[in-house]
């Protein structure tokens, strides 16, 4: 799998994308994950620029047609994508169904969003999906593909150590997690279920169930 | 404002926190961003270990109560904290509002899950507030935690340059930003819609207002 992420600030995704289950991924070679920078592809050579104020007089600044439609095009040349995806808060919502199906890609673009967001015209023409990882407001769309991007990657198979950790996620089965304990069994009068160390694997397992299912219900009725 | 965050990774947070927005922020002094490294709080002296094994043979590793609380605890001691926030994938969903709410705080904690999750007697007892950033699981709760500290510090009057930007963002209003366009009016005949070269700045702002409705009702109607 390969993911291309286009930007206008690199310099964000630095550290989250060189750091644990990203990282390891990308050693293993499960996944190549490439960031380009958008001022590369400015039309502008003196002064790199992408961006121009918005017609109609609104506030803030807005990401112009030009680079964007040279970044996508280059990379397009290049390899076939499965999306094109552009994140920004009125996007599709990431789901885990979502991110399921993305980490089955093969290529995938991410474009980040910076600033009062980016010319109309790029959405109607060059983007096949737009996702928002959530219902509010960020400063740039790197934070956004940095979540999809590890919610994707640790999805494909060997990128975590233990699969079955994964596959007893919330969202997996439309339930939430049951609640996890560890030693010490008692933490200053804080005490774990006594099922929990009964030894009865079957009892144990029923009991996680019935605890997701409660939990579930309680929290998040709207998964059911 | 002061944001304290405690996680096992504090690497993946570097780049995040030291561009853009956050870094303004930080150097304006409208908000201190303070990591800790839970390793530091370990009562294990030689190997700083803050995980063990679940009770009842699940996969994965659970985060340890008493680091945990050491944590919280030595930070609880220098001042008082609005929230004791635990970034989990079953909390309460992050939003606009939440954001909105959260930044008028004057001392936050954020807890990184991370690995299997935590002890729940530190969801029990020290944490007063779970919050999902959204329906998806990520390995670890530090991007979580970086999505929360960008949507609340950008809202902290003078951390973004043009206030009247953030009013105009999707959410504020429950209606999703009108769609922007910048120059060239005419890119490869893909044309910006006439009314916003017109110079008519009420008919204008009628039309951005109709549009934000109208994809409202198209993209989010239960955002109405």
């Amino acid at each position: 799998m390969r993911i291309d992420i286009i930007t206008v600030l690199p310099e964000i995704l630095e550290s989250p994308l060189s750091c644990s289950i990203l990282k390891r991924a990308q050693d293993k070679g499960l996944v190549e994950i490439c960031i380009h920078n958008l001022r590369d592809y400015s039309p502008d050579e003196k002064h790199k620029r992408v961006d121009d104020y918005p017609f109609g007089g609104t506030a803030g600044m807005v990401m112009q047609c030009e680079p964007v439609d040279r970044a996508i095009t280059a990379l397009k040349e290049q390899r076939r994508y499965d999306e094109v995806i552009y994140t920004s808060p009125d996007g599709e919502n990431f789901t885990q169904p979502v991110a399921n199906q993305l980490s089955l890609s093969e290529n995938l673009i991410i474009l980040c969003g910076h600033y009062k967001g980016i010319d109309y015209r790029i959405r109607e023409h060059l983007i096949t999906r737009e996702i928002s990882i959530g219902d509010y407001v960020l400063t740039g769309g790197e934070l956004a593909a940095a979540v999809m991007a590890d919610a994707i990657v640790r999805l494909i198979p060997g990128a975590i150590g233990d699969e079955q950790s994964a596959l007893s996620d919330s969202f997996q089965d439309n339930l939430l997690a049951p609640p996890v304990y560890t030693r010490p069994a008692n933490y200053k009068g804080w005490e774990v279920p006594d099922i929990l160390l009964s030894g009865h694997e079957a009892k144990i397992r029923e009991w996680e169930l019935q605890q997701s299912i409660e939990r579930t219900k309680r929290l998040r009725p709207d998964l059911r």
